[in-house]
């Protein structure tokens, strides 16, 4: 069931990286991710790395600039596809914020989103499962991280399930998906009309409801265009109501993408290797 | 005529990350071009990359994390695209190897090439003198790298015209265009049946005609599937023949793509800074 197919492979920073295709149980379909192990990898702790709307297991990896930190300090990298894909959902391929390349990290309990797209339960556990089952990791030692679509899988995941993680950041994350127009029209399709469904997955919601012992690390670009989509007030607000520790920083001039990322990413490795020992 | 049109800007580690575009008199078409200037940049170096096969103005300034080590010693860099594009020759996106992202550095003679790929002309005095014109480098220093294709481009300039540039290096260079399949292709297209035209183009041909006072930086991986294209054992055996000093490392399992490029680009930033002062 965990049996994973190697896809490529390509000697980096002294380590490997890989894309490993496997056939998932959430997802109903093939899924691939990507894998750094540093040099001489055994018993490493792991970091995972969940992308942006649009995103494949790729764009990570050839755009972030994160090999040469996590080799230097021993942390494998794991990163996962954003979506199902290749399966048959009408209306798959034609929204930016719904379908392919747009998972949300949610459970969909909605027809036809439902057979497939269980991008929560695939991330949070089946994927963990078939890494600590076939990759040189340490399974007691995980951080997660990510980035816009993917900084809200990764609050979501990290504080619902907070005692799993050592530690959590994000970059220019979705902070309210019940909120912003993306969110509400992936919600609605995956979940259904109840809005009261939608809060579960919403990253405020959580933390207010539940706050967890971690200090999130959050950096948010100050000429992001889509602050309207994010609503970084409404995490900062649901941290403080609940009393959720949050080191948020604002770069100013910076936008919302990769060259944005790649920027700090050194800065989120150290702090996610300080927690991983 | 020198005039530049910016198409994109981000912030990037402290700098900036700009895409220009312009009208090339050498290669009568809009030509674009990608430049990172670290902060505060007035009078810096300036270090040329060469790109390879099918790459546009984009791949480099994405994948090889250039602009960390950049910043930090501050180098602007500048990164033409590989060939024309929109212009209208028949046959130019049918081959990987001729026409769009295949420009080889030369100045095509032969019809239709010849009225447009001019690239030899183009990134040796055209680029540099808009760059000079338009942005806040300093003339008198700047340096060439480049990879695969543009390794050899960054050869054949750096050492064709080696007094204009303080250090060149590269990253698994076509060391020998006129012995490899894809240079003879490219060749022939542009140049004619004449080889002895080509050899002009031959980056072993031009170091044993005339060798540099350059150190050249060379990086190869050892598990690179196109070595018999790259030829590295003639531009060896031509820097030997004629006492060109090279500074030639095979890297044991890595191949030919921007994970191998991204992992020693440090280190040929580092040579270049040096030289730039």
């Amino acid at each position: 069931m965990n049996e994973i197919r190697l896809v490529s492979e390509s000697r980096c920073f002294g380590g490997v990286q890989r894309t490993y295709e496997h056939d998932s149980a959430s997802c109903a379909c093939p899924m691939r991710f990507a894998v750094f192990l540093p040099g001489g990898a055994d018993g490493v702790p792991a970091l995972y790395w969940l992308s942006g709307l649009t995103c494949t297991e790729e764009n990570f990896v050839v755009k972030a600039g994160a090999q040469r930190p996590a080799a230097e300090l021993g942390i494998a990298l794991i990163v996962p596809d954003t979506s199902p894909r290749g399966v048959d959902i009408p209306g798959q391929d034609e929204e930016i914020d719904v379908g392919s390349g747009a998972g949300f990290y949610v459970n969909a309990t909605r027809a036809p989103w439902a057979a497939h797209y269980r991008m929560y339960d695939y991330v949070a556990t089946e994927l963990v499962d078939v890494v600590n089952a076939n990759l040189p990791v340490d399974p007691g030692r995980k951080s997660i991280c990510g980035h816009s679509m993917g900084g809200h899988g990764a609050l979501l995941v990290g504080t619902r399930q907070a005692e799993q993680y050592r530690s959590v950041s994000a970059f220019s994350p979705i902070c309210a998906a019940s909120r912003s127009e993306w969110g509400r029209n992936a919600l609605a399709q995956y979940l259904g009309d109840d809005e009261n469904a939608w809060r579960e997955y919403d990253v405020s919601e959580a933390i207010r409801r539940q706050p967890s012992a971690h200090t999130l690390l959050v950096d948010q670009g100050g000429n992001d265009p889509f602050l309207d989509q994010l609503r970084p007030g409404d995490l900062q607000a649901a941290c403080e109501a609940s009393g959720q520790p949050l080191r948020y920083t604002e770069r100013p001039g910076y936008d919302h993408g990769y060259f944005f990322v790649s920027s700090f990413m050194e800065r989120h490795i150290r702090y996610h290797a300080e927690a991983l020992g």
